[in-house]
């Protein structure tokens, strides 16, 4: 990886390239350009879910692609307090630091394993793509990934083990799309073929999680895999500034995971020296 | 402020609270339930801005009002890569961190100065429309804040000094709604007192800003003051998802604030030893 | 507070400043100047406590001064995982991210409450050196607080009751120190009438903890009181690495809080609509 | 790798592990331990060096083996604000966050490509120590790397093109340490060799820099190569705070990485509309 990278010097003095340089946006006094459009012209005319495509990844979306896409982002907003993003956010902000800290620590949160699936599975979904039989091309990636022991990003949950309640609402958003043709649903057949032929080799049904169900819409839209953990960021962020403002509302002190009576630290280092000095009981505690 | 909070412990042990207690979200093998709503009812039926308002701050706007409170989230996605919070996303991105890194490393700048502004205005049209005069209130505050030497949060601009462009498309907004009885108006009304109030003061035209303006929106729509941050981080998000994309599609490598022939750092601190090692030259640069 | 502070701008176009100045380094090729010092003469002859005192407050420490803050860096490395700091690094440890990364999370943590107590605990005794009476200046610092409703800052742990097991080794240091010549022993001075008259309007034994034991060195050698969250860093910082980098080598897989069979999570908002569609259980999980 | 992790349940549910579990710290009322230590035994008997080894690694270093240890810290405290690391951190302070929000902010960028090259090079060590023949394992590494196009991690800098001046004192101490029977010298001599290997495969000398030295500091005292950013975070740590600290006194607002008046930044986008509503002027800026 790093050795792919030029210096940023490299560009700079020998390429010609600007220190800072950037086709988002051009701002300068009584002035703000996004992707070619004035901002006084994308105000009250393009919704959230339009400006994210726009900006993010300088596509113009018809506005029921934006829906479609808006969609995704609502889908997963929330996913209750032990997901460790927003635990994170709620313990920051009994810590006494603003807002937006709270959120940033949830955000940092959204790493390769936790928020990391969506973008892997539309890798995935790329692959299967560009197979000339899609059914084939999923039941190798299935093989593939049963071979090396890993899961397939995108299918299966494990709360949710029957079903992710998130699936069916989005999948069905996304066959209204292809039937009107403002997709292609050559993604979405993908992860069908991939839902049917990992249901198969693992003999019980496995179906798209919210990572899949979304992978598909962001990539039938357009966007790359590169940018699905900012989606995500977008998306979980309502969740995660929600639940660190009810805590900060709360007004509780320094929270940490779990209270002291709860039997869910164990110490297993080295034995203790005897103490000496009469420390007073047994149970772990935060500060 | 730490005195005002309760130890999480005493909620605990003595009140009966829960230890991770939540009004926002409920979820369970196949069920997940935001304030009160199956997630399968929200998808595709809400907006991201409906669904901002509804988890955020338990509000069940009306679609009109969710395309209000849209423009608001729309208009402050970006500005420009001079701004710190934009800036330390895509230095971060030549890092080599995870995108959700780099994006929690911009949030982490919307502190509050860079933007704490919302926050701030909120708190000030509270102030204001609790005034029976809302002119005199108005005249009140200026005068306040022009005896402490502090600017008024959300009127006035660095960089937009005639005026910022986001102020027109939002301010009509907002007037529209009031046409339509979505909202009441009273925060519109203190804000442009405010305005004129201030203008007048110091002789010149000193009109809100885009914290000005978000900030009577988020008012008319019953958020609160706390909110404010975490709504901005949800729209200045997107700015800091793109440019951290761009930058890390650049494959450029760490990437400081400028490059070392240009001459923006200067040591001012004690004179060095006279060098006997053979030091090559004198310019600055990053590690 | 934002009133206070000046633009950035105004220091560089007005008042001839460099946008970038600082006293601390001076890096060319071949040239790392450190507070006037070459890096290569520091390397060997100064001590980690020794470079922090010089690097972070300009303060040259003698060898044993630095032992007294190196004592006070070691004491607060780790407070287990239920403080909120260390489990959030170890649950981000969990998402995937890098190591740098999981210790911001948990940096991120040390806010005004958690660990912002050394900072308002050497405002305390500033103030208290000043009376001309330190007894009768801790007497007043004490009713103060007790009239606010306010903790003392430094003084008592809601865990260790009793006595904080790092206040006796730490004083004991500060008073050889102060018995060789090292350091002054007025804020030791003022922290012990502090501790009396704490101890005294309460009614029973309330003394330093490890926010006031360290408080008291860092004001004895001359750092100002707006540092000590960074010294805090520095020294929680080493028990943050460590927990994450547990954890890391644990190898598990986006862990929150707390597992779903524990009943720590209680959902309080509004009844969901009956579930038609055969959600599977009751108990809340991850992600 | 998300593959080769378990899920955290598994080894709650299965293996009767606890959910948090820990061989680092034991913390109780009155009680506190490390690594089996009382920590009212380590606070003036152990250094900061000592302690980073015994908490992150479970290494019980001698004192001289401890101040090789703490030359490695102190080398890498400061490299100047065009770092991006310091930088971000002393943009954070201007925006209004707490210190060690700030800090975070800063320790968020020392990834891979910043920070992750003292990792790169212990396991680059570890292959080549593991050869029976030290120079041919050198080369074979050498040529390895010319191969695919990548620098060799902890050899040569782009600033510092003749010699990182850190390298001769760190080596210096190396040799000591060595001398003494402190360390055994294995990492030492693959470093050197590979040094020779580089230099004589690119024809001019290639020598270690900072990454590469204190690589073989850490290597030789044990350390897994896991821990090498953790282990930087506690250096750069230094500096880090030292400059957000700096930004914060000079009392600033909102800085971003260059002022309106300087070109460093470029607007490559599309072509804007052409303004109608009178936009003033035309340079960049922050907000």
């Amino acid at each position: 990886m790093a050795g792919q990278k030029r210096s940023a010097l490299t560009r700079f003095e020998k390429e010609g390239g600007a220190w800072w340089e950037t086709a988002i946006s051009d701002v300068a006094p009584g002035r703000i350009i996004l992707r070619g459009h004035r901002v006084e012209d994308l105000i009250g005319n393009t919704s959230y879910a339009g400006i994210v495509a726009l900006v993010i990844a300088d596509l113009s979306l018809t506005p029921r692609q934006a829906q479609l896409l808006e969609a995704a982002l609502v889908a997963g907003v929330d996913h209750g307090v032990r997901a460790p993003s927003i635990a994170a956010a709620r313990m920051a902000a009994t810590c006494g630091i603003p807002l937006n800290s709270a959120v940033a620590t949830g955000m940092n949160m959204l790493g390769d394993d936790h928020g990391g699936a969506g973008e892997q599975c539309m890798e995935l979904l790329h692959q299967v793509v560009e197979h000339s039989d899609v059914n084939a091309g999923a039941r190798q990636a299935v093989a593939r990934s049963l071979k090396n022991g890993t899961n397939l990003p995108g299918f299966g949950h494990q709360l949710h083990k029957t079903i992710d309640p998130r699936r069916k609402p989005l999948l069905s958003l996304i066959e209204d799309a292809e039937a009107r043709g403002e997709i292609g649903g050559r993604y979405k057949s993908a992860a069908l073929a991939l839902e049917s032929a990992l249901s198969e080799a693992k003999g019980r049904s496995l179906t798209m999680n919210i990572d899949g169900a979304t992978a598909v819409i962001y990539c039938e839209l357009g966007f790359p895999a590169l940018a699905a953990k900012g989606l995500f960021c977008l998306s979980r962020g309502v969740g995660i500034v929600a639940h660190a403002l009810e805590e900060m509302q709360a007004g509780v002190l320094i929270k940490g995971p779990c209270p002291p009576g709860v039997d869910l630290v164990r110490y297993v280092g080295r034995a203790a020296p005897r103490n000496t000095s009469g420390a007073d009981a047994a149970s772990d505690t935060q500060q």
